[in-house]
């Protein structure tokens, strides 16, 4: 950390930066430069806390030369985290793994229907939401438990991993009995008691980034889940907000080669969400693909036009079945694995 | 709501359009223009889902013409919102209310002794974080019901009322036995579980704006508040993301008016996070006042160097009292009380 | 374009808006809904002032159905446009066209060699800058007309057509002289004086998104081109301005199926400007072309390290071969062509 | 400025750098942290690129402690700027000046009323655009020179100040002939040409914030105009592009104390382009002077429902009549003198 003086700023005030440092139990290093004195802090465990320092009469500005996180860094540990599910996928390695499925959760019917596709097309876990955040409180909320039990039955079905969403600390127990991958939306990324309660779990968790969230956001919300002890981590770029309402979001895609550099975790891309229009996800899902995401995470539903939610950003399964072509040529292209053949579900435990 | 059709959309596709929205049990008008046919929905009670007509084929855009909040907007009920407290101090009436204090609970020297010199610079609601969110999992996270206790000792003291901030649905059943207001923070303005929990705690609630909510947003969130029957709602307007680091957050004044007219919801302004720098907390805090806020949240510090968390925010008490002294002058320009003068402790009951 | 009304308007609020329209040259047809009345506005031929109506008494809000431009859109043209250059090259058709080249022309040996150097790995175009807009006044300006010489040299030497960028009226007629593609920055992307320039000059034109337009800013920066004669145009997403400080800009990917969409002009993305982090340029450049890029335009400097201007984006020629491979996989991948052969220098024009 | 290494970096990669600064003319400090050596470069003349060592192998992040403009810094200059206008009015120092007029020039009657009736309400410069630059081609584009010259008349007729804007270099020599003061829009704050021009045109200029710069590219701008050795300028902060829809822009009122404390030059705000809603101006004029503003410029017209641009922000006269009043008491309370009274028009040479 390197607290830069005012060009004004006196002995005294310098002097009074030493001290607090030293007073927080760190060295201080000052260095006098050819405009203006800069203090560096050594030994920087990742709790200082900078606004102390910022606060000082004198201070100018203080920069972060360390990163505030630490295990979720690559500087940490410096081989790629590989999450492994009960069905043999296996996700951050050379295959590009995709999840799919409908916004919501609505019967039996629909979802292991809509399963049973997807699994034929390629697709190895199944996304679809039980309990759903909505923006407004009169909108379709999910089945809750029921949805999550069927969920369990397009499993058992399919062999298919199942991915579904928890949004508060006690419902988090409830989706880790039955979920296979806890989903932790954009919406909670900073809700620190669903994310200890998501560490503490065992199970792998996906966090998605937040609405506009910096990537170091990210990765300090992640932090909080590899400081519960769980290092099952998948991250997911699904868009940020932006000034253009062309798309819903705006999908940052740059995020998954920076992600790869700063973090060993794995990440996906949800362009379903990160458009929220049906015609643009497929060719982001190519771009993410392209760009070195480890996985997609894509809305299909039997008939969207009748969904109970994100209608509009849902594909036609035969859309999808078209998306899942086009992904295997780039994968191949990069000289990765396309998605693995699952086992036949009667072999599944 | 408006379907906007594309120039090429055929009769048909306006046709399947139609009969979607009959089939959502509304009622629909084409209406053919010089270039493009529209179809308008009507009777939208608020629980349209756009998406499933946005998905359609032939469809351009789907427009919403009502708000898709009720109870919070201003066409719902004309008058103003008054927020009255144990302690006589009312927010959303003519008199402008000053909530202070520091970012968090430390000790109670530290809280009784600031609340003390608080309530005679005339902060009549006293602020103070027992449970506090940080962005990284090894940064002080507050003193939990340790710090409530000695807030609820503060109050006694003092006869302020205290406002303090929930993170989780249990833990908010905790902070509603001890706080006046409770606080749901900008992390978590669209946590559901925890708004309905605060909904229905039959406590009034301080709902502050998430980092890059819209007003939109914002009004939705709280309408969460309002369906569980709680209408005691203050709504904060404390800085959105931005693109420039010069200030921590960009305080968006402009939401004050905006919100006054859309909603009879009260509105005050927290310039400490708004801005993150001490020096810029006082002409933030007057304009606040200026653009027509119902009061001002404004982190004090016995000694802010030495403050736990957000010392580079606090204000010192000297500064504080400046400031006061400022928005007294702008709050009489503008024809508005200032802060009530609370009745001595001993006959707080 | 449609007038909403308040809740609360008033039949003579209602009268006047409608009379106002007449009075604007259009017909107006009053809707009344169950919350409140819509007014539409027939016969809009894109000049229509909506402030004008925005500001009338009783008006909640006016909302654009007809979008502002006219003959960039894809309803004013639906075959695609294709930009022709006298080396054969085309831009919008099935190729994936490469430009590239160092930000600023430096000297001779600089240029025609990195020229040669590119030619031989498949660019066709080289870019160079000349007249540089730099944020600071004291960093180096670009060489000027001397510039525009030496790009001309390198384009006899290589047969390489040449973009460059004009920064102000007359400086572009000058480039016009020397460029085959005059490049509009994205500072200048709404210079309305420089873009009719531009749209007089008969030059193909390369106009790149500002740091903070939406598409539909971009497409009516086009429209000015369009308005004066000149179809020739290209556009490039080159990144936005966002709250994350990882990547210079954010590199807006959906950008580009989104113009497709909307307009019949080619789009090619920069992503050296788009990230401004090298080793970010090639993934984004993958993914450019995974999305539907109609091409790439790419800084290469034969020694980074010591370039003038923008050394840290700009890729060594052996990156920049191993670029050109790994999208030759991707193009094919889609059904596209990739870069073609130029003929030999000689036989160039 | 600060060179900070990877925790990996070479003992050569740390070489590397340290030559390369020393090859560019400055001296370099190696500082080995716990972590990570970082290496400072002494003796930053504002000239450095910093992408020459952001590229170099092994540099993790280049820290720029010294700012790049110097001029306008306050740290060349203490004392405040003061822009004395022939009038009479200066800007900048104790007094709160308004400008005030329509957006746009239309005919004689209308700019000469209007301003007699500003004057009278305490207006001392007056507004009004002879050349709009428009967002479509096809909206009006103003009067041109025969705009101008209406202006003049409406000076001479009242004795108020003229401030208007320049869009291109030549036409920036034309309105230096007749304006006070020389607008530069929030389109072309980064067009070079133009401000060189503008530079060097010895009149007073205002340079109004670009639509998403950061407050440090607002200062780098001006830095161009004090390049040239003008030193007469005045700021603008007139709103930011943001992801809400509520207001054209969210006026950063926090950039007054901001610029305030980094720069000796005056600085006013529009609130009538910051909203872009006529009922939010008065709101948000009183807040900008609350926040320190050394002006305001405010759109007025006489029939504000048929102005030929941005009507629905412009207020009715009696409108602006009440602005004036409640701007006058905030002023007061701020120790500020209100807006000049100027000697009769017979008087003004």
């Amino acid at each position: 950390m390197l607290v830069v003086m005012k060009q004004s700023a006196s002995e005294e005030e310098i002097g009074r930066v030493v001290e607090t440092i030293q007073d927080m139990g760190y060295d201080a290093r000052p260095m006098p430069g050819k405009q203006r004195t800069a203090v560096g802090l050594i030994g920087n465990d990742g709790r200082v806390d900078s606004a102390r320092l910022q606060g000082l009469s004198g201070v100018l500005e203080v920069i972060e030369v360390s990163q505030p996180y630490k295990q979720v860094s690559r500087e940490w540990r410096e081989e790629d985290t590989l999450v492994t599910l009960h069905n043999g996928t296996v996700i951050g390695g050379s295959d590009v793994v995709v999840m799919a499925g409908p916004c919501a959760v609505e019967n039996e019917e629909q979802i292991v229907g809509i399963a049973r596709v997807l699994r034929g097309m390629g697709a190895t876990i199944l996304r679809g939401g039980a309990f759903k955040p909505r923006t407004s409180p009169y909108s379709f909320q999910g089945l809750g438990e029921e949805g999550l039990i069927l969920l369990a039955r397009a499993r058992e079905a399919t062999g298919m991993a199942v991915v579904t969403e928890a949004v508060d600390p006690d419902g988090l127990d409830l989706v880790a009995e039955y979920a296979d991958i806890i989903q932790i939306g954009a919406r909670n990324m900073q809700n620190y008691p669903l994310l200890r309660r998501a560490g503490q779990s065992g199970k792998p968790v996906l966090l998605k980034r937040g609405m506009s969230a910096t990537i170091k956001e990210l990765l300090l919300a992640a932090e909080y889940l590899l400081a519960e002890g769980n290092g099952q981590v998948i991250l997911c770029e699904r868009g940020v907000r932006s000034f253009d309402s062309h798309t819903r979001n705006l999908l940052d895609l740059t995020a998954i080669p920076v992600v790869k550099a700063l973090s060993h975790l794995p990440i996906i891309a949800d362009p379903s969400h990160g458009t929220g229009i049906r015609a643009k996800v497929t060719p982001m899902a190519r771009a993410a693909v392209a760009a070195g995401a480890d996985g997609l995470m894509i809305e299909v539903h039997p008939d969207p036009d009748r969904a109970l939610s994100d209608g509009a950003q849902s594909l036609f399964p035969d859309q999808f079945e078209g998306l899942m072509e086009q992904i295997r040529v780039i994968a191949q292209a990069l000289g990765r694995e396309f998605v693995p053949t699952l086992p036949e579900p009667a072999q599944v435990p």
